[in-house]
C-alpha cells in the first residue's frame, strides 16, 4: 500500500476511542488527522480532555491535538472515520459523514441491523463489502458508506463457528454461555460494588445481539448483491446466556455446537480445522491481521483471560477444551480480547481490508 | 425430638470441618463430643491446631477440645460422625466407623458411586435411605452405615431439576455451564495468581461428577430395595461445562432443560413449580431445613453470589432468569451456597432427617 | 427504656439508608415510621424505589412503606431522624428539621465542622452532647438539634487513639496510612475498571478529614459548655495517607503513634489498655453498643477485613500487630467496618445514647 | 559491547525463572545456554517441566531445551548464572558456582547480608561492585563472585530515597507503609481464599528486610574497599509496615521522609530531583536500563499498579502525590513492578553493568 489515508476518530476520549488512538499510532498507511468528542471536550488539547485509562502511555503526537466537535463539517476531509461513539449519539453523526462521502467504520450498534450495512468481523466476512454499492445507490453516493463491527461477545463466538462451517458445513444448533469482562461495559461502566466477589447473570440485550448478529455474519449476500441472506434461513438456532464476571479484559464463551450433516467431525478434526482457518484480512495483508486467526490450546485449563488475552495483541481468538458433547456434537471454550478484536481492532482491520481492496 | 445424639467431626481443622463445627454449635439434638484430625494435630487443643478461616468466631466451647486422631477406636462411641476428610484418607476411616456401628455422613467423594450407599441431597432424595438395610446386610450390621452428600456443583443444579421433574415429568436434556466459587477447592486450594482477574475453564473431574451424580440422585430405588435405578435408564442426558471464577462463596449454574413430555410448561408455570417445591427435610421438621427450598428471583439480574448466597443461611437454593430457550425448552440461573447446602449443611440436614426418621 | 421513639430515615434508598433500615428493624425502642428519599422516589412503595444491595433481605414491614419527599413537613412528627443524605442536599433539610424540634443524627459531612454541632463517635465522645443546649440557644430551640458522626476512616483511627490517651495521656504524633474499602464511596461509587487488580492512592479530601476530625473528637468542651476545645491546641499532629483497595467492606489503618509523656508504654501495656477500654454507650446500655469496644488480635496476620469486619455486627473495632516503632513509640493495625461503626451504626448508637441520657 | 557471554538460569521453571527467560530472549550480548531446575524436572524439555504463567508465550528457542540439575558441574561453563532459586536451596548452589569462577547474580536472599556480597539495586549502587575483589580474595578467586539484588519492596522504596539523598543530603527518618502485590509471594504463593476481598497486614520478615537492606544499599564502601559502611551509621531510621493487597503485580509504598539538613526542599524541588535522577546503568548503556529512572506523576490519583506498572517494561519506578507532611518533611507514593525491577530485571541489569564495566 503506497497510499496514505487521512483518518479521524469519533468518541476519542472514551475507552474505545483511546484504543483507536493506540492502534492507529504509527500505522503504516492510516494517518490520524482529527479527534472528535462531545462539545464539552471540544477546543481542549487531547491530554486535558481525556482520562487516559490505558497501560500504554498517550502517544506524544496526540497529547496536544485539539479536540473537535463531532460534526460533519469537522470530519468531512477524512477518508475514513472510526466511530467509538455511544449509540445514543452515533446515529445521525455517522450517517451525516456517510453523506459527506466519508467511509465510516463504527463500533456502535446503531446500523448493525440495517439491511444494507455490512456487519463485519474482519476475521470472517469482509466479503460482505460487496453490499456497499447497494448501500450507496439510494443515497446517490460514490464514496461514503457505513461498515459496522459486531458486538464483542458475538465476535468471540462467531469466529470458531465460521471455521467450523467452512470445514464441516452448516451448523444446526449453537449453545453459548458467556463469562464477560467488565471492560465490555465501558467507563465508568459497572460499579465495583456490583462485581467484586460476584457474578452478574445478566447483560442488557446481549443475548439477543449474540443470536441475531450471528445469523447476519454467518450468512451470505443474495445474488443480486442488494440484500443479505441471513443464516437463520438455514436450520441454525443460537441460544445464548450472558454473564458478567470480575475480569478486566477478555470474554470467554463456553460453546456447544451441533452440525447439520450426519458426518460428525472428531475433536481432533475440529482442532485441525481451527488451526488451519484463514481469512481475507490475512491474504490481503492487513497490517492488524493476526498470523494465526484461531490459536488452539491443548492444555486442559486454557485459554484463560489473564494469560491469553494479549496473544497477538488480541487480534485473534483462542480456543481450548475441544471435546465431545453428550447432547450436541462438540463443545469448546473460546476467549477473545473484547477491547481489541471485540472492538477497536475489528474496526481498524475492517478499514485496512477495505482500503487494500479499493473500497476507500 | 427429645433424644440427644453424640456426634463427632472428622477433618475438623479443615474448611468443611470448621463449617460443621459452626453448624453443630447449639444444635437442638446433636451434641458435639469429639473432634478428629490428622496425627499431626492430634493431642492439641482445637484452637492451636486449626487456622480458623470463618468470619464467625470459634465457639468458646470448642476452643479447648483436644483433637483426636481419626481412628475407629476414638469415635466408636459416637452415634453419628460427620466426615470432612479429604478423599485420599476418607475411605478406610469411614468404612471402619461403619463397621463399628456408627452412622457416617460424609462430604467426601469416596462412596458416592457405591451401589449401596445413598447419595443424598437433603432437599431431594432422603427417601434413598431405604437402601440402608441392603447396605448393612452383607456386613452383618444393625446400626452403622454411610450416607454421602453430593458434590457442591451437582447440588446447585439438581435441586431445581428435581422440582421440575416433580411437576412436569421426566427431563430429557440438561445443559449446564457453571461459574464456581474458589472456596469449592478448599484451603489452600486455588493460588491467587491463578484466579485474580481471571477465569479457569476447567475443574478436574467436575463435569463428570455433575453428570453422573445427577443420574443417581434423580433416580429411584428398585422394588427389591437392594439397588438404585439410575436415571440415565430414562432418556435423560446431562452435559456440563465447569468454570472457576473469582468469587469467594456461591456456585452459579446457567442451565437449559428439555422435558420428555410434549406438553411444555411456560416460564410462569416453571416459576410456580419452583416456588411450591417442598421436601421431606421440611415435612419431618429438620432444624436445618430452609423455609423455602427454592427462592425465585424476579429481578432480571438476580440471583448473584454476593447478594444471595446467605439467604436462609445458605440452606436453600436461588433461581432466577427463568425464560424460554430457543434450543431447549426453558433456561434459568441457579445459585447455591457451595460451603453450606453444597457441603456441611447437606451432611447435617441429611443426619437430621435420618435421626427424625429413626435411622439413628 | 420503657419509652418508644418515632424515627424516620432520610436518604432511605441509598446504601447508608438501607443500613439504617436493617439496623432499625426490630429495634427495642426506636420505631421506624417514615422513609424519605428524592422527589423522584417519593410516592412509591419502598421496594419499587430502591435497588436493594444488602445481603440480608428487605424487612417485610418496610417493603410497602410509601416513600416521602424529604421535607420538614413530612418528618416533623418524628422524634428522631437519621440522615443518610448526600452532602449536596443534606444541609438545609437537616437544619430545617432541627428548627422543627427534631433530633437529627446525620452521617453527612455538612455540619461536622460547625462550632456548635457535636461530632460524635459513639465509642468515644458522647459527652460532647453537653454542647447541645448551646447549639439550641441561639435558635430558640428546646428540643431539636443536629449530631454528626465522623467520617468512616476517622472512626477507625480515632477509637484506639482515644483508648491510648485515656490510659497513657496525650498523644503527640499520629501517622496513619489507610487501605479503604470500596463501599466507602457509596453506590455506584468507584467504577470497577478503576479498582479491580489495582490500588488508588487518593481519596478526595479524606486525608484532611482524618486529621481535622481527630482534633475535634479527641478534644473536649470548654468550661462554659459553649465551645469545643480542639485537640490540636495540645501538641498533637496527625498525618494521614489514604488509599482505596479492592475490598468490599472494612477500612484498615496502619497507625504509628508517639506519646507526649516520656514514660512510654510497652506493646503489652498498650494491648491491655485496648482490651480494657470502655465507653459510655456501654455503661448506659445502648442496644447497639458492642460488648468489647476494641478486640485485640494476637495472631501475627490479623485483623483482616474479610474475616473480622463482621465481629459484633461491625459495632466495635479490631486491632492487631501492636509492636514497637523505631521512629514513633508504638505501631499497630486497626480494622473498622466502614458501613457499620463507620456509618449507620454510629448514628443509631449516638441516638440510643442520647435517648438514654434524656436528650430526646 | 562486541562480546557475547554464556549465561544460565537456575530455578528456570519458577516465576522468577520464567521472567529471566523472557528477559534474556534476544538479549544483545547475553546468550542463554543452560536452564537449571530441581532433579524432578531435570532431563525434561523445558516446555514439559514448566507451568508457564506469563502472558507472553514461551520463546520458541527455549521450548525444547533440556533442563539440567542445578549442579556446579552443569553450569561451570557459563560466564554468568542468574539465580531464581528458593532460598532454602540457593545457598550452597550459588557458592559452589562462585568457586567454579562463575559470576552469580541472585534474586535469593541468602547472601544479601554477607559482609562481602554487594546488595545492588541497579538504579542506585552498582558502585558497590568495588567490593568484589575483597569477596574473591579469601577464596583465592580471580573470576567468580556473588551479587545479590534487593527484596522487591525494598527496591520500590530505596530508589526515590537514593534520589533524595543525592540532591538534598542524608535522610534522617523514613516511614514506609506498603501495599504489595500477590506475585511477590511466588507461585503457588498466597491462597486465593486469603486475599480476594481482603488485605493481609503481615508479610513474614518483610518489614525487617526493608529496614536493613535500605541501610546497606544507601550506604557506601569503606576506603579500604574491604567492607561496607552501613547507612545506619548516619542518623537514618527506617520504619516499615507491610501489607498484601489483591493486586497481581506492582508494589506500592506510601513513604514519608525527614531530611537531616535544616534546609528542607519544597515538593516542587523534590519532584525536580526525582525527574533529574540518573544512574550508572544508564551512563554505561545497560540495555535494560530505563530511559527515565523515576517517572513523576502529577495527576492526584497516580501512580496506580494496573495502569503504571508496565511503563518502560517495569524497569524504572513511578512516584506521585509528592506533598508536604505535617510530621515528616515530605510524603509521596512509589510504585515499582515487583516482578521486573523488583526481581528479574534487577539481576539482569546488574549483570549488564558488571559486563560493561569489565567485572565479567
Amino acid at each position: 500500500m503506497n497510499k496514505e489515508f487521512k483518518v479521524g476518530v469519533l468518541g476519542a476520549t472514551g475507552t474505545v476511542g483511546q484504543r483507536f488512538i493506540l492502534h492507529l499510532h504509527n500505522h503504516p498507511f492510516f494517518k490520524l488527522v482529527a479527534l472528535g468528542a462531545s462539545s464539552r471536550s471540544a477546543g481542549q488539547p487531547y491530554i486535558k480532555a481525556t482520562r487516559w485509562k490505558q497501560s500504554k502511555p498517550i502517544p506524544e503526537s496526540v497529547k496536544d491535538v485539539i479536540i473537535k466537535e463531532c460534526t460533519t463539517e469537522n470530519f468531512k476531509d477524512c477518508d475514513i472515520v472510526f466511530s467509538g461513539l455511544d449509540h445514543d449519539v452515533a446515529g445521525p453523526i455517522e450517517s451525516g459523514l456517510r453523506e459527506a462521502q466519508v467511509a465510516v467504520f463504527s463500533n456502535a450498534k446503531n446500523y448493525r441491523r440495517d439491511p444494507l450495512v455490512p456487519l463485519v468481523v474482519p476475521l470472517i466476512n469482509t466479503d460482505h463489502y460487496k453490499i456497499i454499492p447497494a448501500q450507496q445507490e439510494p443515497l446517490g453516493l460514490k464514496k461514503g458508506y457505513i461498515v459496522a463491527n459486531a458486538n464483542c461477545s458475538t465476535t468471540a463466538l462467531v469466529v470458531p463457528l465460521a471455521a467450523l462451517e467452512k470445514s464441516f458445513g452448516p451448523l444446526e444448533l449453537v449453545q453459548a454461555t458467556t463469562l464477560q469482562a467488565i471492560s465490555g461495559s465501558g467507563y465508568p461502566g459497572l460499579p465495583s460494588l456490583d462485581i467484586l466477589d460476584n457474578v452478574v447473570p445478566y447483560i442488557g440485550s446481549e443475548e439477543d445481539k449474540m443470536e441475531w448478529e450471528t445469523y447476519k455474519i454467518l450468512g451470505g449476500i443474495n445474488p443480486d448483491m442488494k440484500s443479505f441472506e441471513y443464516h437463520q434461513a438455514s436450520p441454525l438456532k443460537v441460544s445464548a446466556s450472558c454473564n458478567r464476571v470480575p475480569v478486566i479484559d477478555g470474554h470467554m464463551v463456553c460453546a456447544s455446537v451441533k452440525f447439520a450433516s450426519p458426518n460428525k467431525p472428531t475433536p481432533e478434526q475440529v482442532m485441525e480445522a481451527f488451526k488451519n482457518y484463514k481469512c481475507d484480512a490475512q491474504s490481503v495483508g492487513a497490517p492488524s491481521a493476526p498470523a494465526q486467526v484461531i490459536t488452539v490450546h491443548e492444555e486442559e485449563d486454557r485459554p484463560q483471560p489473564r494469560l491469553d488475552r494479549d496473544h497477538q495483541n488480541g487480534a485473534g481468538v483462542n480456543v481450548g477444551r475441544v471435546r465431545e458433547d453428550s447432547i450436541f456434537d462438540i463443545k469448546f471454550v473460546v476467549l477473545a480480547n473484547n477491547v481489541q478484536i471485540g472492538a477497536a481492532t475489528s474496526s481498524v482491520m475492517n478499514a485496512e481490508v477495505a482500503a487494500l481492496q479499493g473500497y476507500v
